[in-house]
């Protein structure tokens, strides 16, 4: 168990990578991200947030590896991952499964070092539908391989085309309950991290 | 029913689109497409087999969809399937899932019109582990948005791992029983495709 | 292919056999299977739907099995299904699962010869939160092994919390627009039903 | 965290209750639990694997609950459940998903109050094919709404069809290989208890 310095009252910091699936302009997932980050700054204390963007990464390739080491921006995502406590998937659903670009940053980390490996982690959807289920059990049974422990509850599933309208046109996140859910993920998250890390 | 002109003895001709999900050189699935190709201008009457290209697909993005257009590599892409009567998977397992690559084409492929809708399809993997099979349940569910029918059997789950070797240095197929199981998974999709087609 | 006479203009009948994961009084999803009987009976020509009854199914024991033979009431219900066309499930979920009671009959009738294969099946599903999502495929993946071929849509997921009432005290189903629904997936299993057999 | 009187070099005693998928004499999972409660009495230090029965609970009808009761035989299971401290499911495969025997005894520890709540969890299987690994993945599934945590790694899957023979004809496990991965699957159940329960 590593030294933690801490204030009193304060909780020991949890460092959360965010990856978003979607990397179309207005993502209603990024816009959970955003949300996120914006409650870490405030009324959730003892979380960082930071949104890993994975739109730059190539295809993964195993060719383009080279002896134990990997193309630059590859080597930049898996850093942040691996400094990271635990990560926070916003999973869109496409064709009742993950994306092709979450699950190609998912592969990238995976390659050996897996740089997942034993990380608390949380999935939040924001879907047509039922809301991202689906993909969010596919992203739970890739995790038994990567070596990441899921939190079990709360699960958010985000039908975004039910009314009343959860997102605004810039994909801000603007419904009050839907907010309040989020925060509860993110709080079991933080709480199954430090339980996970015996802190 | 359309028209189908026979020569006596002869069955119907059955187009089938196969696609790899792994992009790396010297793959075993694209040798398992390449065995396939080769069986449908031999031992196999009736079977046309084109091993159709995903690698040069960009990452989806709904943001570089036009008015109901697409990329023209992707055009081209869709094009392939839409003339297709079925599709023949090599279906590589990924950290328990399908392929990055694969996922993408898929997700292509199914934007308004969805250009899988209604056909039979097959899935082959060779990959370490259980052969494939996690990624081959999750492919099935993917395929019920798309509307796909996938032959329940026989399922093709080739250990590549497990001695004895199954692929040459070059990724070709060189095992017999292995190349008596991929036909069988051929016959019964072309036997499937003429009966959805009431051929 | 086998001789069917019909008269001018009508269906050639399809024989449905019907099932139920629920044994407790008052279940909707058996309220789903007397709404698609009621059906069967007035608007949708060409169907004859049974509610094939597992309550009284002992769970299953291969030590219960003699030579090929069955207990008597295993019999009878591997009769029914054998003589049925096609399958509809009425599967709630236990637990994001199928119930003990649908897997037990699912599993007797698969006891070799396997009375299900190359059937047509659909599922249907009242429940909470995703309205039975997640146990329908988990039902669609043992289907696989079962040789069932599931039509691909419409899917019908019932959130039965969810206002407005979609069913009364006595699990009548009652909501209009469900019932619209419930009429769209027998057409469908129907049609391909007949598909599949050539007819 | 709970003060635990331990001698020197004694590990906290873990209470594991052993669940077998398998109703049928001379099981093979049921093989597996002998030989983990074997392991616990001699090599294993720290652990007390009870076989809790399962076979006697009736099929689950919430009709048969009282206010807040349950029959008998089915209040001695959940207590049983409710005093372990983690879970060793024996699953085989049936059909590609849990057996129904295992699916109702979860099913009737689920009901309110829940005892399978925030407990760890692992599972191991015997079974053809792909030794069980389908069933698996939906037990996992299943154990997201019974907020099990399962370990990750190891995974066990024994094809027991392949030889060589790992069971004897009463279903004892007799290979040497496979005891060693039970053995792992064992330590790492109890290394993830402790860590859970912060001891």
């Amino acid at each position: 168990m590593e030294a933690t310095v801490v204030t009193a009252n304060a909780k020991p910091l949890v460092k959360v990578a965010a990856l978003c699936g979607s990397v179309r302009r207005g993502s209603y997932n990024r816009g959970l991200i955003r949300s996120a980050i914006e409650m870490s700054k405030g009324p959730i204390n003892g979380l960082e947030i930071e949104d890993v963007d994975i739109t730059g990464l190539p295809m993964l390739n195993t060719d383009m590896e080279g002896e134990g080491s990997f193309p630059p921006v590859v080597e930049a995502f898996r850093h942040k991952i691996r400094e990271a406590d635990s990560v926070l998937f916003a999973s869109p659903e496409y064709n009742y499964s993950v994306s092709a670009p979450l699950k190609n940053a998912i592969d990238w980390a995976s390659r050996p070092p897996n740089v997942w490996a034993d990380k608390a982690a949380a999935i939040v959807s924001a879907s047509g539908g039922s809301g991202g289920a689906r993909s969010q059990y596919h992203l739970r049974q890739i995790g038994v391989f990567l070596d990441l422990h899921f939190i079990n509850k709360p699960e958010l599933f985000i039908n975004s085309h039910h009314p009343p309208g959860k997102f605004d046109k810039n994909g801000d996140l603007i419904d009050a309950q839907t907010r309040e859910n989020l925060k509860k993920v993110l709080l079991s998250l933080q709480t199954f991290t430090l339980r996970l890390q015996g802190r």
